[in-house]
């Protein structure tokens, strides 16, 4: 199964930024894509950079949205993970991953559920937690395990997919680089955050797709000076290994195959699943054994 | 806080060996190493390879072990953690990490949770699953979350025991190589197991030490070749940053210096501890969710 990541940059006016991924998804495909994964909030800048209600009218366009981009799965008969800022009702907003399916029914949702809160990632303001659990969505092309950005830190997460027959785990993302860290610090940010999500792919013998914004993007309030997204977009097998990894600069769509046969493989030689000590896991529910 | 790991071969003889191990730890503790971690069942070779009872008479002398590395632990004024072949009762045996602090005192045990069973890894045939749980063992230099081997591939195990205070994971290790795979699959393997394991210090703020076995270890039974271990021991700090790494084919001595107060300062800035979403985690204790 051919499938497409689409890492790109914000252009300042929503449309032209819409206008250029739905190039990308017209290019991928005609090249035979049959998935194709956007980065997160893919419609806009990364507005999280500040706490602003102004805002929230991003939102406001939710139901507007899920019927344009029904429209294009279906155009493009193609499987599509989008990653929209859902608008509940007022005051209630998500940081949610629509799925469509080929013929523009919508697959399934998934609310980010780790909600993370850093200088110039305030997404604590705009998204209320996720309060789908951790459901994978089926469609066509198999069961997908989607979580978003800050999830993919988290173990539980990938873990839990699995267990609910996740074929594959995908992350669209929006993580990246402040000018002033140094090299090195950059340097372990981006590894650590190839790894974790690696890692996944290991403990649970599922491929691990990863789609990131790239650019930089200015904070509108000038507290910060902005974030340098990192691209370093993904696809990995279910061992681990990077099969398709897109650069750290530029828009790309990023082609890779998923055998969706290897897992079993994988599984068969590191049988995981098979040894889990299910009897003493109690504790994981707690915030701290203290 | 200095510490070191000692990676190396296995002798024919245990006296043989553990004269080697004893005369590192010397080496070790001259050099200021205060903590240090000896790999998987250090004492003998990997017996698991084939089944056979006759490996049994090595737990025999279960007790004389303990007294035995207790006393080297107090000479050297070190905190030692010991991989041991534990005698519980006659057809009883745990693959048991026996720690000992700097006054030779027993500061606790671990009984491997995870026990694998592939070929030539028969571990179900000789070891009965950790009845102990994921418990961390404090010590004069801080509280240790000890795993052995298996374990590594299972973050549920990592979190607990940081759940639970764990300072560093320390996971004592025999892993290796068949000749007859191909170098990519040997790659592939080795890079996995480093990435796993650098997983659970980024998912969890903590620094990870692996201590592997070393050398080619023919099979007894003949049925297959033997295991050529891979060794790559090494140490990762809180961020996952590898601070310390073996080569795969020599014994050594391999120092690192731990900064517990790195801990601190990673997590404050990646706080995944905060944002776990325990609410939605208790699918964790199941088989599979079928």
């Amino acid at each position: 199964m051919k499938i497409a990541l689409i890492q790109q940059k914000s252009y300042k006016i929503k449309q032209a930024t819409i206008d250029k991924t739905v190039g990308y998804i017209q290019k991928a495909s005609k090249n035979g894509a049959e998935l194709i994964v956007l980065q997160e909030l893919h419609q806009t800048e990364y507005f999280c950079q500040s706490e602003d209600t102004k805002f929230f009218e991003y939102a406001s366009s939710w139901q507007d949205d899920i019927k344009f981009w029904s429209s294009i799965a279906k155009k493009y008969n193609i499987v599509l993970v989008t990653s929209l800022f859902e608008e509940r009702t007022a005051g209630l907003y998500h940081n949610t991953a629509v799925v469509f399916d080929r013929d523009g029914s919508v697959a399934g949702k998934y609310r980010k559920m780790h909600i993370p809160d850093d200088p110039a990632f305030y997404e604590k303001f705009y998204f209320t937690e996720g309060d789908l659990g951790f459901e994978p969505i089926d469609t066509s092309i198999g069961r997908l395990g989607v979580l978003i950005c800050w999830d993919q830190w988290y173990p539980e997460g990938a873990r839990l997919m699995t267990l609910k027959g996740a074929e594959i785990l995908i992350y669209p993302t929006a993580i990246g680089w402040f000018d002033e860290d140094s090299v090195e610090e950059k340097n372990r940010q981006l590894d650590s955050w190839i790894t974790i999500q690696r890692s996944h792919a290991i403990a649970n013998g599922v491929p691990v797709v990863s789609c990131n914004r790239v650019g930089f993007e200015k904070d509108s309030s000038e507290v910060l000076d902005g974030i340098r997204f990192w691209g370093n977009s993904f696809v990995c097998d279910p061992q681990g290994e990077l099969i398709a990894h897109a650069n750290h600069q530029e828009e790309i769509i990023l082609y890779a195959t998923i055998d969706k046969q290897r897992t079993k493989e994988v599984r068969n030689i590191w049988p995981f699943l098979r040894d889990r000590r299910i009897d003493r896991y109690g504790d994981l529910v707690k915030r701290y054994c203290d």
